[in-house]
């Protein structure tokens, strides 16, 4: 298959990483080509840090490294999607998914 | 709750929507504001259509309308779940979800 991941002008292309078992929905980031490609060759998942500006090996502070099931694209090739077993808490808070606060109507 | 969504430099957030049922991951797309709000009002999800640049009732033409059953942000208010029923396929292709198409190590 040719490489058809549309990355954005920043280089940048949007990683859902879901929990393989649970199907729990962990978090979202960002991944550069190489950070796809540190991911597609298994083991860990890795992400490229729009604030600092680097590539970013997830769990390299924390120690909740995120190992890597599958990995898909989306119909168009702009989004990737990562099934993944978390090694700990995926979100800095210590929660266990980083999508922990409900929205209603009265927030926006 | 103050409004603490971080809507980026061209006023719009992402969106993942997951079936509420099977977990499953079926697409991801842009809301802006008046998107969310309208979500987030009960009854079908709507997004902001980056190509057409124009508000997108997700279901209009196809008629596969999505029913929203309850909305996320992640914990630093840049990215939104929305948890949900498919009222049919979801993807343009008709597939079920957009990630239908697995990635290897050879692709990138």
């Amino acid at each position: 298959m040719e490489d058809n991941i549309k990355f954005d002008e920043k280089g940048l292309v949007p990683a859902i990483v879901q929990d393989a078992d649970s199907g729990e929905v962990l978090m979202m980031a960002y991944m550069n080509k190489e950070a796809l490609q540190r991911t597609l060759a298994g083991g860990d998942v890795w992400f490229y840090s729009r604030s600092r500006k680097e590539l970013w090996h997830k769990g390299e502070t924390s120690g909740n490294y995120i190992k890597v099931c599958e990995v898909w694209q989306d119909c168009d090739g702009d989004t990737i999607l990562v099934k993944a077993h978390p090694t700990g808490p995926v979100c800095h808070t210590g929660n266990k998914t980083c999508f922990f606060e409900k929205l209603t109507k009265q927030d926006i």
